[in-house]
């Protein structure tokens, strides 16, 4: 119910009266006036003047589907968008809905994650409140060794989704970071469900360090938030509405050539491994060389120090920065 | 308490006393008469002689944990057995206790599926008590990449299971058939669980025709089972506990070197479809040509009509026979 009135309210250029909104709701006005003083309740400011009816002057930083779905202008992705006050991780979440049937494109959002969690089980802080912990669920018609070119493709939109939105240079650390002045910013986590050549699905799940103010001091160095790299707060739901459009984009590129073909030149660009020195760590050796780019099947070209180049995927190494994080 | 009872009957070389079993199970002797009654109810054949005891003369073909860890020959694969009389999917049920963290090795056997799958969510016809349909939990430490080698792994285990009980001719169908006559006799459907260059888990199901002795019409040319082919009826348990022993052994070669090179040169001589037409179907052609050999990559090599070798991934394409199923 507060979603439709907050709908209604959002779509309207100008008031909208009490009885509009009741006639469409079907529903009494008395129940609109406390559905109101319930949204005002939650933070949102809304003018009620006699005679004209309500109108929302502002709203808070809330992730519901109502605000996400308020005039995004992607079609798949966002569709159905499922929101929680706090999970254990949204990553989960969606792979057990997509066991049980979950549709593409359908995003789980969490205002907290009290589990959430980064590559091979490693913990990913989400505290309430303070950044985007989302995830979105695949069916992509394509063969299962080509997903992992999923997760620069939701690198790509990722990073171009903050550039826009707030002029902080954010790079790739290919394949799964985004890093703002050599600190994380976001981190990716796609985890498929497969048949030997056919995907049921993908997750990918998306985490972005929006308002953090503080980390703990194991992770001081290594990770950043848009808040203490720009001039924030910056509005959430801003930035999860423009990622999901930019992913939909990159995503159905993506599809058409089942590779990153038409994505991979602007990919090159803003991926900060590009001419840096790095270990290449396998289980049998450990290798350094330069980074020359990023290939359309996602691979990493890095030159050794004879001039030889070697094809690095992520299924086979570990790719470190020498200098620092990144 | 049927099962410890069952494992003490198995386990003596000849008469064990109900004072034995009661002190060792600590209960009472009417308790162990009881039991024994209820054993005979079940098929199973219990000798009981005055001032010697009890003796198993002969045990019916039922696949429950004590009856398939007896003696068992393997250390992890089999190691946990869970059994049901009847359940929708082995292998849905595996991935659902996978995701809570079931170790590897266990295995899920149902003598009945209500809604087997096959391939792409195809149906698997899985009566009750005529056939093995049973899923292994596996946990292997090896990029996603190399995961589709391990259907190849288990198909090479079923069938080296089948000729020795049997003393049928079974064929391998690359990647995931056993094949008797032309017909199928067992499917395998491996599904995984993974990160980009992490596997969480891989489920192998495992579909077995054993004492079959009627298909519906339209399975009639294309499925078979051991008891249509030989001389049966054949003791599942027997199967079931050979196939587990040499899956393990094949699937620690197999993790050795992470590909199927100690084993590719056996896998050949039972692969039906080497020196055979094929048609490879991809998305974009359709090409004819004839299969020269599995590499240990797990991959098909095919000589097209210009003797050039195309090498075929079970994730790129199907191959069908040119006259009729195989």
């Amino acid at each position: 119910m507060k979603g439709k009135v907050l709908q209604l309210l959002n779509n309207a250029d100008d008031y909208i009266s009490g009885e509009e909104i009741s006639n469409k709701l079907g529903v009494s006005r008395t129940a609109i006036w406390k559905v109101m003083n319930q949204l005002r309740d939650k933070g949102y400011e809304i003018e009620s003047v006699t005679r004209k009816g309500y109108r929302l002057l502002s709203s808070p930083d809330i992730l519901n589907e109502a605000e996400i779905k308020y005039d995004l202008k992607s079609k798949l992705i966002g569709k159905k968008v499922i929101t929680f006050d706090s999970i254990d991780s949204t990553n989960k979440y969606g792979k057990k809905i997509a066991l049980e049937g979950e549709e593409e494109g359908t995003v789980i959002i969490s205002e907290e994650q009290k589990a959430g969690k980064g590559r091979r089980g490693r913990n990913w802080v989400s505290p309430p409140r303070e950044g985007i912990w989302m995830s979105i669920i695949l069916r992509p018609n394509t063969a299962p060794e080509n997903a992992s070119m999923i997760t620069l493709v939701a690198g790509l939109a990722v990073c171009k989704a903050i550039r826009e939105i707030t002029s902080l240079e954010a790079m790739i650390k290919w394949p799964n970071d985004i890093v703002i002045n050599g600190k994380k910013i976001c981190g990716l986590l796609t985890e498929m469900n497969s048949e030997i050549d056919f995907i049921n699905f993908v997750i990918v799940g998306i985490g972005i360090n929006v308002n953090i103010s503080k980390f703990p001091s194991e992770l001081k160095e290594i990770a950043t938030s848009l808040l203490l790299e720009g001039n924030g707060p910056y509005n959430r739901k801003i930035i999860v509405k423009r990622t999901i459009e930019l992913f939909e984009d990159y995503y159905n590129t993506y599809l058409k050539t089942e590779d990153l073909t038409n994505i991979i030149d602007e990919y090159n660009d803003y991926c900060i491994n590009i001419n840096r020195k790095v270990q290449v760590i396998s289980k049998k050796e450990n290798i350094l060389g330069t980074v020359k780019n990023v290939t359309k099947k996602g691979e990493l070209i890095v030159t050794n120090s004879n001039g030889d180049d070697m094809i690095v995927t992520s299924g086979e190494v570990s790719v470190r920065g020498l200098y620092g994080y990144v």
